[in-house]
């Protein structure tokens, strides 16, 4: 299901598919606008399709820190419960590195966010096949595509909040990647989110995410089949997906979790794994690389801190051999910021398998 | 300083270039054979070069586990102190991967092994670049070199041994790809070792230590300057050395050590190196993958451990990302040999951040 929400100058134009039978009618209480003071300058009344369904916005032109600019910047999103009168209650929660919204749908839908109390809305990041990407751009598809920052993927979704008319959020929050840019959400409009919850995110990376990363991309860039990102279909860059699962979780979890005489047939299925492009795999990689709130900052974590007005939560996994805890645990303590530390093998994808404490500590922490 | 000593059937010929003016002279005891009983069937005169020089055993033809066979198979070693009367009290130390005996010699002689008791032995695993390798064989030069094994590696030292003179060994031991050969040694030839001593070395690998093998394999297959082993000069593998340098240590350990704006530096030097030819990174990497103690026994350590005449000293690192201590554990249990656990972010080059324990540990074991 995919509806397309057009953008033009303070005009939407919803085209939802239609509504499959079970899928309550749309949400938004409306026209909320009588209900609450108008805000100075008037947004445009929200329409958005069916809890759940897959939205584009088209925002125009996307301009990015490099000084480049992504044409025909289109940004998916879905949206689940009521956005209340004083548009106080949304929260925004970007997708993971190589995730999409499709792909936080079963995770955070009432689970991590309860949607009978929020405006929970799921927006796709730059350069995830969703939104604009390498493998969807007409006028800038493959490597064509500029380099992207985590920056750039906020000032996308700021520009997808100011055409939906929603100036405030009451939190942004996001996993790994998605993290990462709730944390630069909180730097670069200090005024726009009163709540900011990290997990398994950093503000900046460690030296060891630095070289999982750049591992990823030299595997990339140079296997025979990425043909400098002119391949076709999908090829089996097998050492990229391999370094990707090996970190995801622990050298203990592996072992464990995969007999020795299983070995061959497990990495067999992840090997055969066709779930996302290549050239968007690196867009995305890449803005991660170069991802550091206080790069205004020369880099000091503590004067970047100095910016942030909203109340944080970090939640980092003490064994994530993916994006490290020791950054995260910098910046709570910069922040005063509450931290909640979960230990397991399952590493990086210790959220998968502590849901409970995660969920409990998100769900008290938005309550606050 | 390479020395050459060259197996005709029975008969040394030793062609050692000219000592240095420092390098005290062969310090063999000879004739041993005047000192102690003749073995049923009489060595030859043991004749090695001046201690610590490179020297290289002609053994004519290897045998593989495979049914192949390496072609003018020579081995590189190097020795250390005097042979006792009894020729009882040689201790053999093989390579770790990608490592030479040049490597072991500012570590092991004096250090590990007290070369004033002990006869030491440090012997170049096949395909090192030193013995026959992918890289120095006339015959079956880079890929043409045959797949090798573990088991290998031991037989071309046991006809070393034999090619000595040498029918018992104090010890076997060693560290990393070294601990997997010493470990073979103790089910391929129970009668030989009267002790081993594996260092972060494995019995079987871990599924972990599968897949982080299975990635540096597929990124240097897949890599474009790699030309499936038609590759000239030593081009760059970056991802390869990337996952190696990556594993080598922990994600706290390399966060700590390098700081986030060293980071380029760091990764630019390790990227440069070149120290070990490809087509043998490939063929040690393969012989790793295929390592198995228990290849006999359907995979069971228990089975196997019960071939195990030496007493085994087994020592592990907790943090080890490159060699899993798992397996290495359940040997230990299996023989209820001695274990020393390490426990430091230096992950697998934790024995050279604990050498003293290391040393303890080893002296303390190869006196008993």
């Amino acid at each position: 299901v995919k509806a397309r929400l057009a953008l033009l100058p303070l005009l939407f134009v919803a085209c939802s598919t239609p509504a499959a039978p079970s899928v309550p009618p749309v949400t938004v209480a409306s026209p909320p606008m009588l209900e609450a003071p108008a805000p100075p300058s008037a947004p445009a009344p929200l329409v958005t399709g069916a809890p759940g369904a897959q939205q584009i916005a088209d925002l125009g032109a996307c301009a990015l820190e490099s000084g480049e600019r992504i044409e025909g910047c289109e940004i998916g999103y879905r949206t689940y419960g009521t956005l209340d009168a004083k548009r106080s209650n949304a929260v925004l929660f970007p997708t993971w590195f190589t995730g999409t919204t499709k792909s936080l749908t079963d995770f955070v839908p009432g689970k991590l966010v309860d949607t009978s109390r929020y405006f929970l809305i799921l927006v796709d990041a730059l350069a995830d096949g969703v939104s604009t990407s390498p493998s969807n751009s007409k006028t800038q598809p493959r490597l064509a595509f500029p380099k992207i920052t985590i920056r750039d993927m906020v000032e996308s979704q700021k520009k997808l909040l100011d055409a939906l008319g929603i100036a405030k959020l009451h939190a942004v929050m996001g996993i790994s990647m998605g993290g990462m840019q709730a944390l630069e959400w909180s730097v670069a409009h200090p005024d726009v989110p009163a709540r900011v919850v990290s997990i398994v995110g950093t503000p900046q990376l460690a030296s060891h995410d630095l070289l999982l990363w750049t591992s990823e991309l030299h595997a990339l860039e140079s296997d025979v089949a990425y043909k400098n990102g002119d391949y076709g279909g999908r090829p089996a860059l097998r050492a990229v997906l391999d370094i990707h699962n090996m970190m995801l979780t622990t050298p203990a979890h592996r072992s464990k979790e995969t007999r020795r005489d299983a070995f061959g047939a497990w990495i067999a299925e992840r090997e055969a794994d066709k779930g996302f492009d290549w050239n968007d795999w690196r867009r995305q990689l890449e803005a991660m690389l170069a991802h550091d709130v206080a790069k205004k900052d020369g880099g000091s974590l503590e004067t970047a801190a100095k910016r942030v007005k909203a109340k944080t939560l970090v939640i980092v996994a003490e064994q994530d051999h993916m994006v490290s805890p020791f950054t995260s645990k910098r910046w709570a303590e910069a922040l005063s910021a509450k931290l909640v530390v979960l230990d397991t093998p399952c590493g990086h994808l210790a959220p998968g398998c502590e849901t409970e404490k995660v969920a409990g500590a998100v769900k008290a922490f938005l309550a606050e």
